[in-house]
């Protein structure tokens, strides 16, 4: 068996210059759930090929904390897994060069497949990272503009979160040999999943529980974040209720107690039938990734439980 | 015959979403002198083979306005080719995240490779991407530094330019099907043709012509960059030149006349033999260019019209 945390740990990043390389090393050592390799492995061994598809783990791992690493700049987040985001540690050109060479890095582990999968993997790793940017873009843009559908936030994250899923199941399925149809299956159960996970993540930012989340809960209602609680809300609120709601999303900063806005947005979105909403999409999706490893013959039952722990976080 | 300037204008920018794509358009559209593209096609063609080396030459042409559009943030350059550079059209964050994606753009070019070919070109893509990195990280650490030798200048403008030509030259000898050794001594002519090209740009920076060179004369001296020629007068300056060039360099702007400022520092360019010294390593670096196309059997006249127009700039 892989162990992945010790092959990520042993990445030889003491190269010179340190400048260059010390952000990379500090990345991937702020440690994560590891989930786009997992699944990657997890999914290779469905089909024997658990060794076979390392490097395409690797090449996902570094690339997600890639674009952590440069959405912690554009987002000007201060912390990540509690410690000092790169461009706050350094400074933000160090932030973009080391990025753009940590991009660069995930595309050398491609190197290490044999040569006769290159061109395939190549393929969908670009597709994948395209469709992440335009994610990425479309997040940036949507807070910036007055309306924003439901629609156009599942599209959203299912570019920036899930594609990065689906890919990784879809990568370690061809590695190892799986079907066409396996693939695609295992990719659709992947982009589900990260749907379903997207939306658990904002359902728990404001109803969750501070120590198993693991981060202060209400932040997305502070930053008036368009989460799919706030959109959804926003379209289900009666008159009296969306006049309450703008009042908040209005409010300046200071004039106000922040853990008041909390519990009066958090009402609202209880009152409008957003929550519960939220949580049917969230199963849905949860049973449509369950649908298409329904579809599969392999033995899936890692990744089902590790899809039943994903979205089950509140427990 | 492949018509360079008409495939890069008729890549297809207009993708959802705009905001991504847009500043793309933008930087390629900008113009210069598709050098490297033209090096790969060049060699390509020398082995009968130009079309061949289409995908990898738009692949280093992307890349290599990816490396400008990223530096040009890093640098707070204003304009490009006279217009204003991507973070001052757009924004910062636009500047970031349409780099990343140009990056991933070039990437995609290499998709269009004979299968067969791809992995080594991979890895040659990748190794020169690392080292252009490692270049512009040596930039901007030179920038902040005390002392810089002519050596770590060399192996910085090394990285940073000439490994690009270098590699241009050698995939496209590649893909064509060129021996070893003439892709060996391609890559070296490129390497030290890019040498002479930015000794030669440090040069023209302080002591050409306005006209010629398309940019003000002097910026290098106002901004009292770490250019080989003052890096060499430091070396060569006796005590009363070194005194003046101190002073010089610590003037506060505001305080003096800046022409002022271009005339003395450029007689001691010219007092020291600084100048001579650069003149004589940049003719050093054409002749070692000159010398690895004499290894060559095959017909290397296109690229020595072109090398010595690019080593010519001043006439």
């Amino acid at each position: 068996m892989v162990d992945l945390e010790q092959v990520i740990q042993s990445l030889d990043w003491h190269q010179e210059p340190q400048g260059l390389y010390s952000p990379i090393e500090y990345t991937l050592a702020g440690g994560g759930k590891r989930l786009r390799p997992r699944l990657a492995l997890m999914a290779a061994k469905m089909y024997g090929g658990e060794d076979l598809a390392l490097p395409v783990a690797l090449a996902l791992e570094i690339f997600h904390n890639f674009t952590l690493l440069h959405d912690d700049l554009m987002d000007k987040a201060p912390t990540r897994r509690g410690r000092p985001t790169v461009y706050v540690r350094w400074n933000e050109n160090t932030a973009i060069l080391s990025g753009d060479q940590m991009l660069i890095e995930a595309y050398k582990q491609l190197e290490a497949l044999p040569p006769k999968q290159l061109p395939h993997i190549l393929h969908i790793f670009n597709k994948m990272a395209t469709e992440i940017c335009k994610g990425q873009q479309l997040d940036m843009e949507f807070e910036q503009r007055e309306h924003v559908s439901a629609e156009e936030y599942m599209d959203m994250i299912r570019l920036k979160t899930s594609v990065l899923l689906g890919t990784a199941l879809e990568a370690g399925a061809y590695i190892a040999g799986a079907s066409d149809a396996d693939q695609h299956n295992l990719r659709e159960a992947g982009i589900q999943l990260g749907l379903a996970f997207q939306i658990q993540d904002d359902i728990l930012d404001t109803f969750g529980d501070v120590a198993t989340f693991g981060k202060p809960i209400g932040g997305d209602i502070l930053n008036n974040k368009k989460t799919l609680l706030l959109i959804t809300a926003l379209t289900l609120a009666d008159e009296e209720q969306l006049t309450t709601l703008n009042t908040w999303l209005s409010a300046q900063q200071g004039t106000f107690n922040p853990q008041e806005k909390i519990d009066a947005v958090r009402s609202i979105y209880e009152a409008t039938g957003a929550k519960k909403l939220c949580e049917n999409r969230m199963h849905f999706c949860t049973k449509a990734a369950l649908a298409a490893l329904d579809k599969i013959p392999a033995d899936t039952t890692e990744i089902r439980k590790l899809a039943d722990k994903l979205t089950n976080r509140e427990k």
